[in-house]
């Protein structure tokens, strides 16, 4: 992409006060604006990261066979007195009347229509497990909207649920989604740590949530109290890691505050807290939706008998807010590689430079992930630009190029500078631009 | 993909009575369910389509340098009062009090918020043209929502919107978007018909409308006006053709009823009637936002002018009902290649070959593409199966295949049968699958 063909309105200066430097950042790197209280839109480069973040995440799905779906965000609002949930959830639902002052809700989540689909659908356990996703927008009238994307009302979110024959299968669909999630934030590139939870008004009997560390002196964040050697066991994890694992790790005591001060691990254990913004959340809630809906399945003596549930949240636009978080320095955002924007950025440095730099960004086969500064500006704001932007990859074509064919490359999270010849460059944009950083 | 992993669930009879074969068609195969009048859940295989449509759509606008973007569906209805909108839409639009009784409306389409959000970000003729788009879900309060996902309340949409420094620039991105329109329609694999339009509450001085042509007996559907060699004139467009033929296209007369009963044509001229439903519409209205938001910019002596903006729009739901309209036999659908939710599928039609059938699956690397039926189902349950979600291509693995290494292929459109070595198919299915059909 070029950059004169790519709509980046920057700001210098953002007038938010008292307010968290990825909604400063988002705002000055041209990726959202805001509309309203908790009301944002989402501009190209904004959304080029959601769509890398939803690319992980559909990915990911698909390997546990979780299937794409796309439910209506209007319900009839008498699902949710069918579930009882209308009145627990209170104000933070917008009620919606039609022409024909039928009751209607914008869905802040949706269990009650992913039981109330496959009410009819589902008749055998032989159907079992099921496991059904999406990715779409939700809205919760949030009684104090801030810090831009990190507390928005409406706000882009993966929500998935798990059907399965009895209580012992549902659970190991729990650690299934469990370490689904943990590979999902892995290629993300964040660290996470888990915490047990309590399920609010989605009920159930388990749940944990997924929460990106941040320094404690942050002004959001929930506190976590977790046994030391948690995190090692974390990092422990990779793809390979079975449900086995997940069970493992679950041994270590981990809570939010909330659960910590009600109940503390019963014997002497060496407890940390750190602080962590909450990115994901799983619950475990058995028969509770199935029963209120009547929805019930065959098992394999031919009784009807209510499969168990679970569901399954991302955050997904507040977790390019916490991303940005703990991946930024002074001068802006650093991208983790697989959810950047764009993966390098090619800066013209001189200005005889800009036909080898046309020439190395025409040479490439991936230009959709590469942005070419074809500006007339200095190289100072190249350079602040590309490193607000946070493209973690920085090609810088100048006087060393036209003298020695010889390339710079300034890894944006590192800052450190390495050399390579122009057809080395351009072989590896076309093979794997990852070894470029 | 293996059938026993999916969630397929088919309906043998569908109650609803005077209704589109699309929408009998979309509930028997497992691609949507009604959740209340008007509002649809799409299913994994309805939403392998959607997803299938989505991403031509965007390879199409990234190649014409529109970006993607995703602005909030709730949105403040002062905005609408700016425009004078909200009264012309009248109860078409659902409007929400928030907690704080503040006065929002579920969006039927974005053009104010696109105003808004350029306002400050457009600041110099140099940032034009600009073209941004998204694709999400809209509501509009129908008076009558019928035929499923043909007209229903909320349906999934690309929206697309032009800024540019004057009117010839504007109606120049109007035709870019013209030719832009007839090559995704061409890639999904139907033919269109454009016909001059009214603009309705959109307004603006130049509109039309895409619509796929059916048979002039159904249901729904509107009446065309078109001289005879339009029809020859669309189909020698193809992707290289370029803008001048879209004004070639505009001199040949074609309107939809309205406008013909009040503007014929005026000097003899052989027309022909047709029908179609509409799937795609374009207008261009020049300053009417911009001057409604005071959204000015520099042009290039440095005077204040108001942009000029068309918006485009493609109903991206209503376009798979409008597909199957076309494209289906009494047996069931009959998908177009590129949007079809699998292209292969396979049938195990005999006992013993269900090892070679899966040695098939197995050998290919695109087995997201294909549907390998696994089930324990009778042969005619399984062709019948196949024939209805209408995968392109059948491959038939039975006898032949044990004694003679032979798979049969089948053309779910055509019904004709070619036959193949076993690893001619393997070979084919990991080069190009399309080389099947």
């Amino acid at each position: 992409m070029k950059l004169s063909n790519f709509y980046l309105p920057l700001l210098k200066d953002v007038t938010e006060q008292n307010t968290l430097v990825s909604h400063k950042l988002t705002l000055r790197a041209g990726m959202v604006r805001s509309i309203a209280s908790g009301l944002y839109a989402w501009l190209p480069m904004g959304q080029r990261v959601i769509n890398n973040i939803t690319q992980i995440i559909n990915q990911e799905m698909a390997s546990i066979h979780s299937h794409e779906t796309c439910m209506p965000i209007i319900q009839p609002l008498e699902l949710w007195n069918t579930s009882n949930r209308f009145e627990s959830y209170g104000k933070e639902i917008v009620k919606i009347q039609d022409r024909r002052n039928s009751n209607l809700l914008f869905a802040p989540t949706h269990e009650e229509i992913f039981t109330v689909i496959t009410k009819n659908d589902l008749k055998s356990y032989k159907q079992l497990p099921l496991f059904l996703h999406q990715i779409s927008c939700k809205f919760r009238d949030e009684i104090r909207p801030r810090f831009g994307i990190m507390r928005s009302r409406e706000f882009i979110m993966k929500d998935g649920y798990s059907f399965d024959i009895n209580e012992k299968k549902s659970i190991e669909s729990y650690y299934v989604m469990m370490k689904s999630y943990f590979s999902i934030f892995k290629k993300i590139g964040i660290d996470i740590i888990i915490a047990e939870s309590r399920s609010g008004p989605i009920g159930g009997s388990m749940s944990h949530e997924f929460l990106v560390k941040i320094p404690d002196n942050k002004l959001v964040g929930d506190a976590i109290y977790y046994e030391k050697q948690l995190l090692d066991k974390i990092q422990e994890l990779n793809n390979s890691s079975n449900i086995q694992d997940m069970i493992t790790i679950q041994k270590y005591y981990s809570a939010i505050e909330e659960i910590y001060q009600e109940q503390p691990p019963m014997q002497y254990l060496p407890i940390q807290k750190c602080h962590g913004i909450e990115v994901g959340h799983i619950f475990h809630f058995g028969d509770k939706y199935t029963k209120c809906f009547n929805a019930t399945v065959k098992n394999s003596q031919g009784q009807d008998i209510y499969p168990y549930m679970g569901s399954y949240g991302i955050g997904v636009s507040r977790l390019v807010a916490a991303i940005i978080e703990v991946h930024h320095d002074e001068k802006g955002i650093k991208w983790p590689y697989h959810i950047a924007p764009f993966k390098a950025i090619i800066l013209v440095l001189h200005k005889e430079a800009y036909d080898i730099a046309q020439k190395i960004y025409n040479s490439t086969n991936v230009i959709d992930d590469i942005l070419l500064d074809d500006t007339q500006d200095t190289n100072g704001t190249k350079f602040a630009r590309a490193d607000l932007i946070g493209i973690p990859i920085q090609l810088l074509i100048g006087k060393n190029t036209i003298q020695n064919n010889k390339v710079e490359i300034r890894t944006r999270s590192s800052g450190k500078i390495t050399e390579l010849h122009i057809d080395d460059v351009i072989h590896i944009l076309n093979s794997d631009i990852k070894k470029l950083l």
